[in-house]
């Protein structure tokens, strides 16, 4: 089989970096250029010096024809991209997740520019939306919070009894690359702290993909990698930890990168891979879900080459199965 | 001013270590022995070499007379002990905070062996009880994960319209000195957990103090000083941050320890003090409080302190102004 | 071609976990057992939760027979069993890797049992000694430190003019999967510090494969996975960093695992990987050598399945291939 | 007694942060003012949210008259202000710490505005140059890995045989508090590297002040507060442990923040404090001396009070004694 021939544009940080990582390894998708506006001209292990010896790509400034590009521009870019596009696109921004504009322009405080686009994106996380992935040239995978939130409450849509509270916790990577205060290692290291009461970006998200309303309150943690996201959901009807798990299996019957079980669950179990670690309590009217992803990963280029393998055909979890490791 | 002769009963752990890192630096106290089973015999700076050079104690198996006494000992072990103690007692256990036996017994999994003696205990969070701590002989300080909860959900008592959810998060130092499994460097570093979910002790301490029904849920974070709570409470009707603010700021007046704001906290700022850092937002029927304490501190044995400034008639503050440091 | 039948002996800890995590990635290897005494009759997953989904192996007491063995037991531990192996043995543990009876004595502290079985063993660090390793049955992998030292020692072995000054530092999983005091996470996070001055046991290892004479002092770093060596030499003549960078492409020209470049190197490039980064600087007569390695990777496991490889005729480098990953 | 009125000069950053802190808890210090370029019209608090509730001072831009300055500047700009200031000062810069203004311009890529103005700065360790100390109107306290090894190889100066290797580690925080890529928390948790090769600034101010010839090479660690250095020395004769820890204990014989032992040390136990924990091995004609200390209390504002407190002839200790915590 031919590979596909794929590039990935914003390989500078590190989600960008990540989907490289990934493909360097896949066996179906041959990794043509990279893209990065400041990195235009380094070497690719300039700047991922952790790849020293597997790729001799330089970063361009101008993106090539392809069969498929995975982008990972910073939210308001893609939009300026994906028109000139002659492939299948996978874009990891938040850019073309939201369907409806008024609530993009709410939460990311500007009009989208495209709104006709918009309508031909699919949703890209595949354990709820498989089908129109298949079928989509242009997918918006799902972001890290809502990723780890949608899975934990999609199978409840049907058995919530009003908004749930979902708390969240992220690590420092989730903020990129650039150095800031917030990511300061003598700050980060002995810090825990929330932002952004009552309108993260993720809030809507999670409503449009789960069904569920939601009240989203994310977290920073001394953590490198790792997404965990504790889910309070108000049941119609009592149930125990073991009528909720019942739910999730159904729910999630063969997936390959959910892993379901009562109780709790930990990112230390999923780091550098594209598993989500689910565990589910539930007391009388209150269940309580708890997700563990690796925010690079399943909340972020991992995914998005999930969703790529669908549209192009190819196993779903090509390139996504190396074992993550411990400790 | 003659000082007091203060006695750290189990003063071999994190705990009783900083009660007597703290009671070393006090300027009414005289800390005249510190006790310990397996470290009997031992100098205190075998035990805890950041002290080398400010005591020559050694641990002692037995408990000398004294006027006043910390006790931080496993949970179970204080209730044996107290009996005997002739002087005034602070009790950093779990043993003495619970009035109603039965919830002791449902979440200690044990019967109370000293029904009558519990009576005569004042539970020790002074911002909530300080006319009780002032007179008592035996106070029962608050725990960790509960004195941070219940100082975020006192004020909203009468506000609050109906059950509260506590997203709890702790560094390892609350898992004390013993190493273990949860606490092993490797495993900890990069793990982000929840565990005992909807029985944790502190739930009904949590109710007991802050007059508000709770489901409180614990995790575990990769920091080793510091409990941050996120606490969502229903209001009887729509509040701004403001309104919230104000709130707060009545219950808190005075208080030496409690610092107020808009919006989120950190534990970064509080490590090694007796602060609890409260921040609060609102949004409509719902009010977020972000509460960050030390552990050890306002958690642990800070508050110990601050409970027998008061039964001592000494200033509250006393050995407790130290100020915290950045980073 | 048929998959080799192998078995890792000793399954259960942080060295024998990353073996099978390697060894499911390997597309020529078939692990048909894992065994474990404590674990025995335990799911994988149950001690490895990374690995949930990968494998059904049960862990079993027994070692059954199989063409090749990962043996990663506690030092004296593997002495006793490989007696009993049918087939080609990679031990990780400390047993076969001096050929001194005496210096195993004098630094393990303990007579050697097997001092014919010793002449059988091949020392296992490819690099320096890979026709040895070819032709053998029974391969001794080299130690995490010493691998570190030797490889960033022996291109110097002839230009050495007296003792070099091995500075060590490692991470906590260096310690193993057993908690333990100076791996509590409260305590390791805060700390660095030194250990074993003038007799760690990798000093004879260094000296007998790099032909050099060293002080080696190992320190304790709050990283999780990682070795980084800092190798004083001094040397017989004046030369500059470019004629050392010379002399290591020379001495490892066409190895894959070994990634060279002048000035330093850092653990975080290497980490999950089988690489050794290695960096030099030179001034007069003094050469400063800088290794970084994954200590359970090119210092354990990895290096042992490199081992493997060459032993069965495979390509060296199969199933060691998955790119690290930032951050 | 009245207090000295004091400012801190360049208060915005880690060690000046540090100064603030500890002159607010000083008994005989008055804290009368901090400034600083970027947070002039700041309330301090705003910049240090860890010692809300302790001051209301303001960030100036300009240098109000006082009887006593402790500067915490960049590199280079100290030696601009001294001129103009009326007090004693204390400079926590490299500015006036080489007597050698050839050393300087090598070290420092720049030629020394003050030559005449440094020949009146005395070098602040005190436990090396009490007596200068006391008598002068200008002092510049040690740097942070200047300070350990001088500490480590001061008294060993009549006994080496040549030069001396100093393998030194430092956490994040020695890089102030801008952030920068390698203090970036994502990349620096798992990080070691070395970085400096045959140039650090400390090299020359090692050799002036201790009397031996050194080779210096620093390292940066995944720790946030904490210099340790690992000097190793060769000797004019054998000794053993026990000699080379009577050497140490008569040449800090009645030193208030010299803790001396037999072995290792650790940060872990000087973390917040004005300690140096030496600890001291030997074999033959080699020593190793290890070092603790945290960079930005002995290495950096701790010392300078402790000089401040001889200038002002205070008590040494005055303010510096609040006991180091555990964990």
């Amino acid at each position: 089989m031919t590979k596909i021939r794929t590039v990935v544009v914003g390989a500078s940080g590190y989600i960008g970096g990540e989907a490289v990582r990934l493909l360097l390894g896949h066996p179906n998708i041959d990794l043509v250029a990279v893209t990065g506006n400041e990195s235009a001209g380094k070497r690719l292990d300039e700047i991922q010096p952790n790849l020293r010896g597997y790729s001799d790509l330089v970063y361009q400034k101008e993106i090539p024809d392809a069969e498929a590009y995975v982008l990972s521009l910073p939210h308001g870019e893609a939009m300026n991209v994906v028109p000139r596009l002659p492939g299948k696109v996978v874009d990891l921004s938040g850019d073309f997740r939201l369907q409806d504009t008024a609530a993009f322009e709410k939460y990311y405080k500007t009009p989208h520019k495209q709104p006709e686009l918009l309508k031909k994106f699919a949703y890209g996380i595949p354990e709820i939306n498989r089908g129109r992935i298949r079928e989509a040239q242009y997918v918006a995978a799902g972001g890290c919070f809502a990723s780890a939130a949608i899975l934990s409450l999609w199978p409840l849509r049907d058995l919530a009894a009003g908004r749930a509270i979902v708390d969240g916790k992220t690590g420092s990577s989730g903020s990129g690359i650039k150095p800031g205060e917030k990511t300061h290692h003598p700050f980060r290291t002995t810090s825990f702290f929330a932002y952004e009461m009552f309108h993260h970006r993720h809030t809507p998200e999670i409503e449009q993909a789960s069904g569920v309303e939601v009240l989203f309150q994310p977290h920073s943690a001394p953590l490198v990698r790792g997404v965990f996201t504790t889910s309070y959901v108000p049941l119609k009807k009592d149930m125990s930890g073991d009528d909720l798990l019942e739910v999730f299996r159904q729910a999630y019957s063969g997936e390959r990168f959910v892993r379901l079980g009562k109780g709790t669950t930990n990112v230390n179990n999923v780091k550098g891979s594209n598993f989500i670690d689910l565990g589910v309590a539930a007391q009388g009217r209150t269940a309580i879900v708890f997700a563990a992803i690796d925010n690079l990963v399943k909340g972020g280029a991992g995914q998005g080459i999930q969703c790529l393998n669908l549209m192009c055909g190819l196993s779903e979890d090509a390139g996504l199965l190396t074992p993550p490791a411990q400790p």
